[in-house]
């Protein structure tokens, strides 16, 4: 049975990272035009290329979603996608909100998730907790969730991060739900009618 | 949190009267005409009411969908339906395809399943099993089995009842993601724009 892209945003603090690496599915795998790191392996972090490779995928409509990041390019091949869902995997990608509506665009039948922590409030102290952002970086990365929020309607699913596996939980319930949406049962819907 | 309606449609052979039996749920009560059976109690099995009231009823648009059935009026209550999902109840309607299809125009939050055997042979054999039919009718059934699967897009789900257990389960499986929708979940929504 042909699989699914599983797309998953959210403001940062929400968890969404660590949802992502406890899930037991594959996970997409960008190509950029940043140089690996030390321990960074082709064909598994990253599809490493040139500009002109890049430029050559994104115009030969070869990249689901793509951006600019410090300078380098990244994005996400649809071939790696479409090879596992034809393989039967769940294909999961974390990626922004502006980012998911253009997957969604070039790939409807990617299902769209969006995680929140149950507060606001919640943001702030997983943001603080982790050191990492000033009060002033708290602040906006706050704001920010409050607009991407106003997008919730373009996702299919919104889960309320209250702990793990809860969360996992959900993303696998909506994964087999999916499953049973009639757009993803042809094959089911033809032994039904041929068989006899 | 506001509960939702779940419609269940089928072929006559599918099993989906088993199943429905076999739900947690609160069943939806039809109003109707005919006069009450022996053990049958108002409000529980049907609410019975005279042909006045039924038109009354369905002029004042108090009813979701409405057919008649051997000279005598049915039809879906809207308020009752309205009543248990504000309770938080999850409401089944076992309906066929048009009254499914009535239902969803005017109350677009339904979600619609469709059950079906794995193969038109089951349900052959099932229709045989029950022995209440003849072998044209038999036919005739399957005949509209193939005829209601070209609608299986209008539904959100189908299911395949290969067995009763993973049948219910999958109905319930698709009842806890439908609560993951962003449009059931404003009060998740507000509760994080707000408390901060």
């Amino acid at each position: 049975m042909r699989g699914m892209l599983v797309i998953i945003s959210g403001p940062s603090g929400s968890g969404k990272g660590t949802i992502v690496n406890d899930l037991d599915y594959a996970l997409s795998v960008s190509v950029t035009t940043r140089k690996p790191r030390e321990n960074e392996q082709h064909g598994i972090d990253y599809f490493f290329c040139t500009e002109e490779e890049f430029v050559a995928m994104r115009d030969n409509n070869e990249l689901l979603e793509h951006a600019v990041y410090v300078g380098q390019y990244y994005g996400t091949p649809r071939k790696y996608v479409e090879d596992k869902i034809e393989q039967g995997e769940v294909v999961v990608l974390e990626i922004e909100v502006n980012g998911a509506l253009q997957v969604k665009e070039k790939f409807p039948e990617a299902v769209l998730l969006f995680i929140i922590p149950p507060t606001l409030n919640d943001l702030a102290h997983r943001l603080a907790f982790r050191n990492t952002e000033d009060p002033l970086e708290i602040q906006e990365r706050m704001e920010r969730a409050l607009q991407e929020i106003q997008l919730i309607d373009k996702y299919d699913y919104l889960i309320i991060n209250e702990d793990l596996p809860t969360a996992v939980n959900e993303i696998d319930i909506i994964v087999k739900a999916e499953y049973l949406k009639p757009h993803r049962s042809q094959s089911r819907i033809e032994k039904f009618t041929l068989e006899r």
